[in-house]
């Protein structure tokens, strides 16, 4: 018997990131195009099916050696159907990315949103390490999340459980946050959250080392704020345990109702590392039952830019074993 | 085909309630015992076992009428094996509930946590109205809660989901809880935060109704906050709003990440109806997001004290269907 792959596929604003992938989830190879947005993004699955042609080929290969494919997408998405509502990011607006795929490529599609197929890349080869019951927060320009309950990503009655950026932090005098609301803790544990605490702090502390970057680059970006952390200014130590008290008081009280093994935290944010995990750690601790807390360990991501097409192949994997 | 009945079991610190109940969770006969707590309750479940035998003989049936029985119990439990780890109000320390009721009954047992059959009696016969993702939030003496997840109960790595009153409602300087941990949930929304919090206010309104109570009676109950909110006094609308908005915020909260469908509130607290019921609404209106609240309806529970046993019904119909 052949081994067999799957095909991971990441839809993001700027590149589609793809791989190839083995049923036990190793990486064949992995490669990336840019994501065509012209025309409300009706050439994106036509391209993604030329380079999966391409790639084929470049590896001796026959399409037959594909089980099927697995892609994450932004945006709102009937799961069941592999509709898309609306991807600002991207221009589709019901879009039936599932059907078009499939006939663009004569492979099986399921399709599923992108925070939810990194959660699951990374319980499948990943910080996750397999577990059942799992949360994964994705710190990026936004705050992602995934639930997984039962080994299964969870969906809800539409589709839009996750939302873990969403949860106010600040209930009164937040700031705005995309979604409408205020206060969520997407204001202040995304990048541009960070950012924004530390451009906020400099009015105040014009001694910190931040003043001075902003000073000479006009911005402050997170990885300045836990740069100047690392390097003990007081103000950016200061936005990062804010930082975390937040972050870590959001994932204490979903642990509290959902009891998770593993919390991974993953996205650009999450690089920090350590002088981020440790903070977060400690307020985590400060806010979760004590028997919820024997249960779980809380963590950074591992497969960085690979959760996603990672992600995407487990679910054209399940899909697959349970036609 | 004789139509059968499962056994719905109800342990509480107090009395247990027990009900015969048809396997569309119709009850059939309904009636309590009281719990009894004498040598480290080990003298519970023969007692159980007997009313059981005893109620048969008045109904003139045989046990083979008998599907099986479906208990809750408070405390920390083991859902596969039916071991009870501790029920601080019951007495028992590492339990072996299941295998001990099953012994003495001759039937199938299945157990969970009180708060968890709760949940499950109010999607199949109560407010839940056989929602597969639903929420309920047990406000009582303390604040319990059970989360279903696809039509079952979610337990998570080690039994303890479900916990939203060990939610933190105030991350600094908030009252003692009996958890360990201060400001969750439950120092607010239970009905003795409620009355933790009217005592508080009097002290600086004392031309409230509710100061008045407490001349009187020495005390103020959850119910009296409710009435004088009812009837327009100033502080006890104050204390309504308070409890409704942390309440609002916590199952938004919850809503963001998991997307349910029902959201229901029960427990003694929640007879107060309305005034409760609008105040959560307005608050859960305000932190969730648009589309999952699109999804949700906040309501209150309809089954009152039967919950528990309809729910234990259910888990003993869904154990043997399964069987």
């Amino acid at each position: 018997m052949t081994e067999k792959w799957l095909v991971g596929v990441d839809v993001g604003g700027t590149t589609t990131k793809m791989a190839f992938i083995t049923e036990i989830g190793d990486i064949v190879k992995k490669w990336e195009i840019n994501t065509n947005t012209k025309d409300a993004g009706k050439h994106i699955t036509t391209e993604i099916a030329n380079s999966i042609t391409e790639q084929l080929q470049t590896l001796g290969q026959q399409k037959q050696m594909l089980i099927g494919i697995g892609v994450g997408a932004p945006g709102f998405i009937d799961m069941e159907t592999g509709f898309i509502y609306k991807a600002v990011n991207i221009g589709w607006e019901n879009f039936p990315l599932k059907d078009e795929l499939e006939q663009a490529t004569g492979l099986p599609v399921i399709v599923d949103n992108d925070a939810n197929i990194a959660a699951v890349g990374e319980m499948w080869r990943g910080a996750g390490d397999k577990a059942e019951h799992l949360l994964c927060v994705t710190l990026g320009t936004g705050v992602g999340g995934g639930v997984i309950v039962n080994g299964e990503i969870l969906h809800g009655v539409n589709g839009m459980a996750g939302e873990i950026g969403h949860l106010t932090s600040i209930a009164e005098g937040g700031a705005p946050c995309n979604c409408g609301k205020t206060g969520c803790l997407e204001t202040i544990a995304s990048a541009t959250g960070i950012s924004r605490l530390a451009k906020e702090g400099i009015e105040k502390q014009k001694d910190s080392l931040l003043y001075t970057v902003n000073e000479r680059k006009g911005e402050i970006s997170a990885k300045d704020v836990f740069e100047a952390a690392k390097g003990g200014d007081e103000l950016a130590i200061e936005v990062v345990k804010s930082v975390s008290l937040h972050l870590g008081l959001a994932i204490a009280n979903l642990a509290n109702a959902l009891n998770p093994e593993k919390i991974v935290i993953g996205g650009g944010v999450s690089n920090a590392g350590d002088i981020l995990l440790t903070h977060v750690q400690d307020a985590f601790q400060r806010f979760a039952l004590s028997r919820a807390q024997e249960g779980v360990e809380v963590t950074i991501a591992t497969l960085g830019n690979d959760a996603g097409v990672i992600g995407g192949a487990f679910l054209a994997k399940t899909s697959h074993d349970k036609s």
